[in-house]
């Protein structure tokens, strides 16, 4: 059962190798000629030089009178000049200024007289508001030049210069082909272990926004007759093919073996993170790339190694992404052998610009719809540390990072609701949250790593919230404490309560299996505190140990029968039709830093917080209840 | 015939009130409902929730074997454990964990024993190499929020998430109405006289850029009744209407009394240059914008005018330029009473961004196409000084300017072809030219506003080229001299020479017309020189203060028989098949700034002279020797 990857070549040399194997087995950019109308952001595969110049003949630039420039000599405000019918053409704009005539005066500048007559008080310069041939574009100039793609104005420009036809790089018909016994065409209720082919859509997205076309093929199980008359058929078909799963060494993987059996494979394993089974190979002059299953190392894949192959037949850089350098908030730590691509949420605290990592599974697809900027931590390096300055790839325009308020801490799902609600009260404005409880946001701030903070601190010997811990972290202020809601905290167990939960007590019962929240948040805390005050040896609990990072996820293990109980907000329980056996109110307020304060961001979210909309919003989803949120508490 | 326009509205005060008006007569976003698969960079018009959660199952990560985690605790390298057949199951990746198993084991740690039983050497901790359900994504979490642009990723989450169906808000269909009795589609060969309608698939290609449904309508004449016709049927098919030209003050400009006739004029005239005659009106709740003949005003217009009613119909801010600090090089004299576009060249010179504008005629589409920035300059401005640093909306990415060689100096077409072999020896590499003439490139590279510039400066004195001059501006080096062409110069005359020119002398004929070239040109310099050696007062030749700027554009009013000769180099006179009487031959060399000299772009460049391909380039465009072609020279 065991298996060795052939290889671990570092991701340069594999782009590089691989386009030299490519080229030596003929690959070549293919060309068409199109409509220049047709040919928005399609690449010009050769210069493309002026047929006719623009404009073609002199053209009157005004409204107005073409005239013979020296009838007009000596014409002044005192000396007027007087034109006769037959020393004059009246012109519009655009019109072709008559043989005879070197100049036009502009109707404003013009008094009627009688006969027809023209009184003039000004000389006209000889070629004075007139638009020479040429002016524009010169015929056999060249428009533009090979490998540009084309924007409106060079069609506009295409045009103007006679040009009706242009060569440009076919668009790369690049076939997919997913593979896999178990794999399914989404679907909105699928059975455990069903996995749904989200892939495709995800890849197919991609390449059509780098200009290819992309081709999916149905579904082929994990038989290798089937898979291997799929790929003759799609090699025969496309510039490129994406042999997806089916490249790692599971049971049923076949891909190196059929890419084999078709043609070459140059290299299986390259060094990075996701994305190390990825297969580089080429059958029959078209390249076949083995993409590993799972998404984030597909998209990886994609992104590393097809890419180049596609810049290759568009003649064009694909690549415009933005480095900048920011600011590690957390430490990265990788494997030696690999490079690892990790992607960061980003966003300005005061003047520095800062990059969170996102959870790095490779299952993980909502990390890349998520991440604003990609870092990749190099081979040879254990990792990167906090607090360095790293360049990111950047996933977003600057400007939004700009506009981006930076919420770590509690997790409610009232932040998601607040970020849609800022969002559409100014289509200018974003803000991403990161969860990582309380006093995690606490110190964030302090490390002006945040802007807000969702908080929920009980202080044990008053039973009061937040109160003292501001106070104790930020002694010389430096932030504001917003009332935010109310929140019902209690233990959810499974629907109808089969275990008979009657309280927090119960969860030490024989065969009871708890989940829990990490430490530091605020549900822990609380966690902590009431077992103290029952009395219970957390060692006694069994799954105290196993942490979840939201309520939602808790929530969700308990729905799913992976657990009996754990504690979280009402409005948790009831997305997951949980029962919830009240345990107490605690105060969900928001810290926001003196740095943020005077953002258009936290103006527009004080706002929202006093609106009815969200007053309304909250009540819907339940268990919350609302004072005066929006409002400065004072600490 | 004297005309006023209604307003002069500040272009700021003009968006926001034209909103406002729409917003007051119905003017809503309008949504629909379509698949994820296919929503690659639509908007979403309200969040988006998961239904279900992903994984949607407890799925092993590994491919292994499922076990209970406690029957393997105490396994250890010295103490192994053996697992019993009824105590694991075979899982791939993706695998749903059986009842009962709470831990995956990978396939590489695994020793087969006989009867099936397996080895282990390492305990499994509870949970591990299992994606929890929900790990990626929770059933009820919001997975976008309203106004949310779809990536690919955001297609996976959505699909991963059980959402099959998005609510989006609708591509506004946009309608194109061009007016005119001289606009034609346009075609290879137009009579003199025929304007080419190329606005309509210049703003078809905008509007497609910006999401938007561009639907263009024949062309119209201009004949009142028929424009209304046409507007009353394109303002009920479209989400809005552009009526273009016709919204100045021409004999036939029908567009703002028909958007009266069957709706309302907010403003006619809006405080911007280009785009100034404008019209915002509104006709049975359909925005219909009045758009200026002239193609820079019409982008403008669109740009300013139309691109915001778009944003607030698509729910999403549609700018995302860039704006940089950029040095301008050149003076720009500006109105007070309109805010001014103005359309630059940019380029990095050592550390610093600078920006050249470019030719501000509305008719010069070219212009935007060559554009890599807008400078606005203010109302209320005269302009803007050469050496200021000013704000610039980028308009290529900052990433393709650090890789731009920046040409400023004398024109030759041969520029245009090595732009391009660059371009094509490595896409990652531009190079861009402004012509400015001889002198004005050695000033340009002095002032460190240019890496390279044409050069081909005579010394009356011993007849060498270009070495006395940059001995005398460079005293202290820091430019090479490379080696470039000889190229033939000579007078270009009408083909079949009808008036019988037999040298340069002939220019003082009665009744020709000579056509000069800017001062500080090469070219000029030789032609003063000429007129010194053969006694020719320049004053005695007509046409002499009849400036162009490069040799194409002189050629161009030689052949369209706006001029009998002019002086030129030989490619310019054979590109139009005009006959050309040879008078010398010059050293064409190019100049280039230390600063630029290690950069990838002039390294390649240097490479490309020396090529056997240049060679042949230059000897197919004819009149040039090449003796050694990317030689430096010694100065």
């Amino acid at each position: 059962m065991a298996f060795q990857y052939l290889t671990n070549i570092p991701l340069k040399k594999a782009q590089e190798d691989y386009l030299l194997f490519l080229k030596e087995h003929g690959l070549e950019p293919k060309t068409e000629s199109i409509p220049v109308v047709s040919a928005l952001n399609r690449i010009t595969c050769a210069p493309v030089y002026a047929h006719i110049s623009a404009p073609h003949y002199p053209a009157s630039a005004m409204d107005g009178i073409a005239v013979w420039a020296a009838d007009t000599y000596g014409a002044t405000e005192t000396t007027p000049v007087i034109l006769d019918p037959d020393q004059y053409v009246v012109v519009d704009t655009g019109d072709p200024v008559p043989d005879g005539c070197d100049a036009v005066i502009m109707v404003e500048e013009l008094v009627n007289e009688e006969n027809n007559r023209i009184r003039i008080h000004q000389s006209a310069a000889p070629w004075q508001h007139i638009r020479q041939i040429g002016e524009d574009i010169c015929a056999g100039e060249m428009i533009l030049p090979a490998n540009t793609k084309i924007s409106p104005a060079a069609i506009g420009s295409m045009l103007a210069g006679g040009v009706m036809e242009v060569s440009v790089h076919c668009r790369p018909v690049v076939g997919i082909i997913p593979t896999g016994d178990e794999i399914i065409d989404p679907i909105a209720d699928p059975k455990p272990g069903d996995i749904l082919e989200f892939n495709s859509p995800v890849f197919s997205a991609m390449l059509t926004d780098w200009g290819a076309f992309p081709v999916r093929y149905p579904i082929v199980p994990d038989k290798r007759d089937e898979i291997l008359d799929t790929l003759k058929k799609a090699v025969s078909e496309c510039d490129c093919v994406l042999l997806n799963a089916g490249s790692s060494a599971g049971r049923e993987d076949y891909s190196v073996s059929v890419i084999r059996e078709l043609g070459e494979v140059l290299y299986h394993g390259i060094a990075i993170k996701p994305g190390k089974p990825a297969i580089l190979g080429c059958c029959e002059g078209t390249p076949v790339i083995g993409v590993p299953g799972y998404p984030v190392s597909g998209i990886i894949v994609l992104e590393q190694l097809l890419r180049p192959v596609i810049e290759h037949l568009c003649g064009l850089s694909l690549d415009n992404s933005q480095v900048v350098r920011a600011t590690l908030t957390k430490r990265i730590v990788s494997g030696l052998k690999y490079q690892e691509f990790v992607r960061v949420r980003m966003g300005y605290v005061g003047d520095k610009l800062i990059a969170t990592p996102l959870p790095r599974g490779a299952g993980i697809i909502s990390s890349f719809m998520k991440a604003d900027g990609l870092v990749a931590v190099p081979l040879n390096s254990e990792g990167l540390d906090a607090g360095m300055t790293v360049p990111v790839h950047l996933m977003r325009p600057l400007k939004e990072l700009r506009h981006t308020l930076v919420a770590i801490g509690s997790h409610d799902p009232l932040l998601d609701e607040l970020a849609n609600m800022l969002h559409q009260a100014d289509p200018n404005l974003y803000m991403s949250s990161n969860h990582v409880g309380s006093m995690g946001g606490i110190m964030a701030i302090k490390r002006k790593e945040a802007h807000i903070g969702g908080c929920h601190l009980l202080d044990e010997s008053d039973g009061s919230y937040n109160y003292v811990f501001i106070r104790k972290h930020f002694p010389q202020g430096g932030v504001h404490l917003i009332e935010c809601v109310g929140r019902q905290q209690g233990l959810m167990v499974a629907k109808g309560n089969p275990l008979g939960f009657t309280g927090f007590s119960d969860i030490t019962k024989e065969g009871v299996r708890f989940v829990n929240r990490q430490k530091g948040s605020g549900t822990r805390i609380l966690n902590d505190y009431l077992c103290k005050q029952n009395g219970i040896d957390p060692d006694s609990i069994y799954g105290y140990e196993r942490e979840e990072f939201t309520h939602t996820s808790v929530a969700i293990q308990i729905a799913s029968g992976t657990a009996d109980c754990g504690m979280g907000i009402y409005s948790a329980a009831q997305l997951y039709d949980l029962d919830f056996i009240p345990v107490c109110i605690e105060q969900y307020d928001l810290i926001i830093s003196d740095d943020a304060w005077e953002t258009p961001m936290v103006k527009q979210l004080l706002k929202i917080l006093q609106s009815e909309k969200f007053r309304t919003r909250a009540e819907e989803m339940g268990g919350y209840t609302l004072e005066h949120p929006g409002k400065e508490r004072l600490f």
